[in-house]
């Protein structure tokens, strides 16, 4: 294998091997894509890559990465900054602004408590948030963790610190997902939508 | 989207995006990700890539990637300098010096004949192979494309500039994949298995 690769294209190869999803197949291939990229293409890819780390950071307020000091969900007097709803990570943010239905702000814990993988509490966004709730009108906290063990946990975690505060806290509906086919339903799922059931 | 996501980081998503099998859904998980790298992890992944772009190019002899003049294969007096495997890309090298068989030496064209993509002969390393077997002595030269439209005709297009010069050309043998089901075998292959057979 060695002898076949020249080095610097297996050292991109392992790089590449190292994010998320991509496997050393996969790396290969995008480390000979990129041996084919023209100048400006390459150049195009590290002036990004540069930039994003640069210039983003977490917004002050909610976490949420932002290249503003405050990020635009935050620093837009439409939303209703009563109600924050806390999610594992940006990508979550997206989720919901994609439904369009949810005006009020965010907070992003950036993880999970997962003391396995050595996420304890004080690694995440946790003083953050109390901070937010002690400093400015909140109602309610949204708990919108995935449903997973750790998600739950961080939800109860979450939620046992904020209701001595007297604050409302809420967590996202289970049940059934929307066009889905009650025979391949699991059995936790279909438990948690007969338990949640409403009155029509 | 835009209000949510900073805009660096779609920035960064979009290149990833570019890349040969990723989507927008893992792009914006990769630009994600780079966010919560370590300065370190950034550094090396920049490093490796800059290093592999500046370093690496095409062996003088073979066209294949290498950071020296001539690759480690076209420089190893060990090897049969006479039998040249001519290849589509240096991934495919990767492909046989896995099977540690062959022992003769490569040629990469860097794609294959394709006028539709407007890939025409003139854009491959096709004169450097026959530069090659005008200048030293082959004995054989191997196909070794794909057993596709385009490394037929490629495959193809070769053996009728080489055999005129006298060259010795073949085409890799096709049938069953070892390991293979006979079952599931499509109506190709298997007619092609026929074809070739063997007496044993």
């Amino acid at each position: 294998m060695a002898e076949a690769n020249a080095l610097p294209l297996v050292v991109l190869s392992e790089q590449f091997a190292k994010l998320p999803g991509i496997g050393m197949k996969s790396a290969q291939r995008l480390a000979y894509h990129v041996m084919g990229m023209s100048d400006e293409d390459a150049n195009a890819f590290i002036s990004a890559f540069s930039a994003a780390r640069k210039k983003v950071h977490a917004c002050r307020v909610c976490q949420n990465f932002t290249d503003r000091e405050i990020c635009p969900i935050c620093s837009d007097v439409r939303r209703d900054h009563t109600v924050i709803c806390v999610v594992e990570s940006p990508k979550d943010i997206t989720a919901f602004e994609r439904t369009k239905e949810y005006h009020g702000v965010y907070h992003v814990l950036h993880g999970l408590i997962s003391p396995i993988d050595g996420v304890t509490p004080d690694k995440l966004r946790i003083k953050e948030l109390l901070y937010r709730v002690n400093n400015s009108e909140v109602s309610e906290v949204i708990m919108a963790t995935n449903p997973t063990v750790e998600g739950e946990a961080t939800a109860m975690y979450l939620s046992k610190l904020l209701k001595p505060l007297g604050i409302k806290t809420t967590r996202l509906a289970f049940g059934l997902p929307i066009g889905g086919i009650l025979e391949y339903a699991d059995e936790v799922t279909l438990y948690k939508a007969l338990e949640n059931r409403n009155e029509i």
